[in-house]
């Protein structure tokens, strides 16, 4: 649930006169996002989403987002598209925040996924890996391997407030992860936090993608482990090889893996499950006074976690390559 | 911020198919309201709002708040209209709950409304006053003088928490208002709930008036009274008697009160704000676990029952009939 910045008729009447949409007629705060303060905004020629960014977002990373997006539509990849308003800009300010308008983009989430529905998963995961080619801005992923020690330091005192154990636990997979990560995998623009909230369906297919601002130039099949973990777990925890043969066989139909990113699936699933795990743990053990979002319970990726660990090769999983 | 429930693509296209409104293409919750769960939602033939009632909503109240809608549209009174499904029945149900949907109104509220603005919901609220009239149903107020003692009984020992000697002054007030509320003055079907947030503007004008949860048949200057306390205040806690003689100068353009009822302006208005006074005390006294919700600050509304304890006749207020 997220609207952490009022903005009054006559600031927001004023700021979407500043684009080529027609004057505002309807604005109402979306319960969703938990970085950023999302609007639907209705104007004479249609729905749009406007987003106001919050202290999470750094500023100096908008360029970046909103290049990709532009980026990855002009090559046909669907996903919200950012107005540029009548100066020729994408981001605008609002209410004292760094605001832009996105295109509104028909679909739904769904709650639970079908095995179909990974599949076409795959296949668009892998059609985002390919239009981010030529992306010319870089941004480095501050949640992978460097960034976890220092996130866990903020927390690791207390970690064992959450389960008995738990620090030591995470402070070997630190070692471990910091002398095992691949580093030689092929490399590109990845969404990096693809969860099911983030995919649209309608009637059946993918509609489009959106949510780009944990997006960053990192190993492309890193993505692909982030997605075993959000969309191939069953919710008694179990892991759904079904799921994960057929997202990796969408994956595949438009960009085949490697020998060593196959190969390299196990690790990289238990890394971003510990990415997870790290984030939730340091949002439950952190929450602000007065909050307005619930967090998530860091036990869900810790299990999966475990489960990574206890894999050797894909092939232990159930998955060929 | 509100949504309690969550719902789940499948169902919810089941649901907007039990209508004749075209399939769903969107739906997103809205980060408004505290008493239900509030979804946009787009179909083939545009957008709607979908409310799922929560546990604060009796089921048995249903039919009055839809049927009173529908009242109103039907007279020309610009609110939302429940739709009806293919049943015919404005009254569904989602995801466990009581669930209707209602057509959507264009335009937005006003955080400081001006005094044209308080005129043009002077007029309005005169419009609704009248075209409720012969409306089938009936509901009392459960929230006037005779609710007030059973709710204070709830947080009266606790009072004192929020402010010293808070308990001895309301238990005061409550003895005060059950000796002299009016009985005799016109009886109607009031909005009871006339806050700036549910009363949009569109360019200017006065575009529809929305969230009838709080509808009932009680005094019609009752209204008035609510809409004294929400509408002509300003934030330093003043009372802004501009504001105030243009929305009673729209209300008499279209039903002029009697000269009882203008009397009885003062007596009733304090009695508005202890009503909101006492459902803000007890919210702020008993936040549930986990509240998404910021509860109100209580003592707004006591300055304001103050304020309207130290007035005698509307001259004080320097409103002439």
């Amino acid at each position: 649930m997220a609207v952490y910045t009022e903005v009054s008729d006559e600031e927001l009447s004023a700021f979407v006169d500043s684009y080529n949409v027609g004057a505002l007629t309807s604005y109402k705060g979306i319960a969703e996002g938990v970085e950023n303060s999302n609007f639907l905004v209705q104007t004479e020629t249609g729905p749009y989403i406007l987003t106001l960014y919050e202290k999470r977002v750094n500023p100096s990373d908008l360029p970046f987002f909103l290049g990709l997006m532009e980026h990855l539509s002009e090559r046909g990849f669907n996903c919200p598209t950012p107005l540029k308003n009548r100066e020729g800009k994408a981001l605008g300010h609002l209410a004292g925040r760094p605001a832009a308008m996105v295109t509104f983009l028909d679909g739904m989430w769904v709650r639970r996924p079908s095995v179909e529905q990974c599949e076409q998963l795959g296949v668009a995961m892998a059609q985002l890996h390919k239009a981010g080619e030529g992306f010319e801005i870089e941004r480095a992923n501050a949640l992978s391997v460097g960034g976890w020690r220092p996130l866990f330091a903020m927390c690791a005192n207390r970690a064992d407030e959450v389960q008995k154990g738990l620090q030591n636990e995470i402070e070997k997979e630190l070692e471990y992860f910091e002398a095992h990560w691949p580093k030689d995998l092929p490399k590109g623009v990845i969404h990096a936090d693809l969860f099911v909230d983030n995919v649209f369906f309608l009637r059946g297919a993918l509609s489009g993608i959106i949510d780009f601002y944990f997006a960053c130039n990192d190993l492309l099949a890193y993505d692909i482990a982030i997605c075993l973990n959000a969309w191939c777990f069953e919710p008694d925890d179990m892991f759904n090889v079904t799921k994960a043969r057929a997202m990796l066989k969408g994956y595949q139909s438009v960009r085949p893996l490697s020998l060593e990113e196959y190969n390299a699936l196990p690790l990289l699933a238990r890394g971003a499950a510990l990415r997870f795990h790290l984030t939730r743990l340091y949002d439950w053990l952190n929450v602000p006074e007065g909050a307005q979002v619930t967090p998530k319970d860091p036990i869900e990726y810790l299990k999966k976690l475990r489960f990574h660990r206890s894999i050797r090769t894909p092939m232990d999983y159930g998955i060929e390559r």
